[in-house]
């Protein structure tokens, strides 16, 4: 799947996975990124970037803040968007997937976001695009979601610099449903980071995971010392109910609380992806205190998606 | 929860009610509506005063009129608005009203028009939003609809000037349920108006609202020489089936047929704030009449939800 | 219902249907799109048209092409969109069809585009329309789907000249319950096609459509030397199911096979309204191949309904 998302040239045409996107190429996104955040976080007149393009969310799984992060990135850059309503939609009528996309493409849609709930919808909507339209992956099943990976790098980037080489980053939770850990992981491997940690229940580990960072079968452990904890929402939603006892239970055993936020480094920042499961997870007190750095993901999230759009339909 | 939405120097900072609002403010708002009816109204190059601004309709309860009005009115202005479908939404996966306000404020959304089926939402929203965040109430359950009470009063105050205090104003039949009832008597009685008539069946009168007006037990006693009646929808959606024994018997006995209308003031003016159940709570003829204001209160509408979302963001 | 859309002196007011639209009409819409299909389908800035104007989608009917295609049209035009979710509509609350049409207008919505399952429901509100206000026709029950025809005239237009008079078309397949084969044969008809062949399975064929064209039983007939072959969706979901034995028997029978192709003139052009049912009306090679203009039909859909849109509200 990874090189579908390439040009012949090497460009970076579609955004499906981080799997294989270089490092020069992660950190041009960011730098990117970071330039727009001005722009993306203050009410000013919208860059002209996308005048005149159209963006479609294709949205097969319900949404809210990746949606609308990708709605308000495609605006702030002058771009039409139109929300793809899948219940409202021909697929009812039998209509294909890849019919769907040439359909819209033949009104001259540019750019499409896509969420799926099974693996490698978007990459197979990647592979038959036409050329010069863009396909990005806003999350499918347990693949991958890049953007989320990406501007979890920027955030990371914001509070411990360019150097991502010394950090120690620990992973956390429910790895074997996340999307977002997969495409984090890769992204901090790229960025050359040495020390990464993967904690979980043995049930929710991800063993082609395994191979990527070290692994902890207790949180404590996986937190002492780190830098940068990020923690994974508990998606009970995909799981078999008979993986976790009970959330109370699950907290105590891999819930972050103060006391084990206190064996990080005193300056550590805490992450997750959101939306959270709080006290199941993440204790409050974590989640809105002074080192988490949750909102400004978020906030993140609209500079980031408005730095792909550009980087995939410049020229 | 009606200081909520004032800051610490008495401006109005969110709009949650009406009640607490100054005679200053309220009227304020219907000059700036006067003005801005015009261009809301006519087909013209938008103001650019919310340019680069981001509005959200967090809409828990479906509606048409309403969301379509704030956004109409958003638009107008140059805002950008997100619609956020509910039952898309993250809320399904768990995530707390307050975090998905968090969220959508890290992505600098300025304005959040919010309507919920419960009491209260709006305001535990402005209760916590950040800074330079609005809340406007966009109708919570039978507690206010602020906006719908200032375009009901921008619509008297064409027809029957300046001047509240001499006005004979009749508001009848389900104020029990009526949110807008609520939100219209608070700015008639700010806007000094003197002879208040409230009617409605015993059974959908709702107590605490006695003190602020006259209560009559029939309506042809509540219209006899009114300037302004006000008809309220029969909310047989919200009520005991129990309430009503049928639509004709309470047309007969609340009704407003174009005999009963002669009974007021040769140039009474008919509201209702819409969707109307006809033959229901109003005769066709009468909705349709002469002396009835109620397309002007939808068109109404949007200058008001101008002047509101222009008056909160400004500065 | 056909003259409902004309004004007094003899000016589109509204498009309801291709009955009754004269060939100069037809003309001048197709080469006013023509002319607009450059910028349509280039992302360049967009035209000024219809600033500070609204279209509303009043979608009755689910649809995903037409109501992109429709929204696109619009905001390419530089109208504002509101797209009018039915399910969340005060329709739910009983307010009559024609309540939210004297609504909408008096927020100043000019133009609707209205999709419905039942015949004249578009009709219906071009009948009660205020001044100004235009209906649109985005496809009644079995009734009309005029854009559709007219952008089907557009596309044989661009691969077969100005002059229709010579042409042999075939319309082949579901044409009973087929709004779009009504309007396609009566813009055909009023662009002078002589040679016009409908072929359909007896219980498929719509009695009142015989006049217009000859009527074949069999598929081959009908293609035999044609220049122009319209297939049909097989409406399985209007249809009883009784009427058709399988898919693979539909084929077999009616579909448009590489085969049957062959039949046609060298240059025949092959069109599809869409949603395809692949393998069942038509064969994946014969839709993907050379000879296909679906997609291009996609595509006219857009700069045709920039026409519609700019002819109603010009003025």
């Amino acid at each position: 799947m990874r090189h579908v998302q390439f040009a012949e040239d090497g460009r970076l045409r579609h955004l499906i996975t981080l799997d294989g996107v270089s490092r020069q190429e992660l950190e041009a996104l960011i730098e990117t990124a970071l330039a727009l955040r001005q722009t993306a976080l203050r009410p000013v007149n919208k860059l002209p970037t996308l005048r005149g393009r159209t963006v479609v969310n294709l949205f097969f799984e319900p949404s809210t803040r990746t949606r609308t992060s990708f709605e308000l990135a495609a605006v702030r850059l002058s771009a039409d968007v139109v929300n793809f309503d899948v219940a409202h939609s021909s697929t009812k009528k039998g209509e294909t997937l890849i019919d769907t996309l040439r359909t819209l493409e033949a009104m001259r849609c540019d750019l499409f976001v896509v969420r799926h709930k099974e693996n490698g919808t978007p990459a197979l909507l990647a592979e038959h695009a036409q050329p010069g339209v863009a396909i990005v992956n806003g999350g499918d099943g347990n693949h991958a979601h890049p953007t989320q990976g990406l501007l979890d790098m920027l955030t990371i980037r914001r509070h411990k610099g360019e150097d991502f080489s010394k950090l120690s980053v620990a992973v956390i939770g429910d790895i074997l449903h996340s999307r977002v850990a997969r495409s984090d992981i890769q992204a901090l491997k790229t960025l050359g980071v040495q020390d990464l940690r993967l904690a979980a229940p043995a049930e929710l580990l991800a063993p082609e995971l395994r191979a990527f960072g070290q692994v902890f079968d207790r949180i404590d452990h996986a937190i002492a010392g780190a830098d940068v904890i990020m923690m994974l929402r508990l998606q009970k939603e995909r799981m078999d109910q008979a993986l976790i006892a009970s959330d109370a239970d699950y907290f105590r055993q891999w819930g972050l609380s103060q006391e084990r936020l206190a064996l990080a480094k005193p300056d550590a920042i805490v992450m997750h992806p959101g939306p959270m499961n709080r006290e199941v997870e993440i204790a409050s007190s974590v989640a809105d205190g002074p080192q988490s750095v949750i909102l400004e993901q978020v906030g993140n999230g609209v500079p980031m998606r408005m730095a792909v759009m550009s980087r995939l339909l410049a020229g």
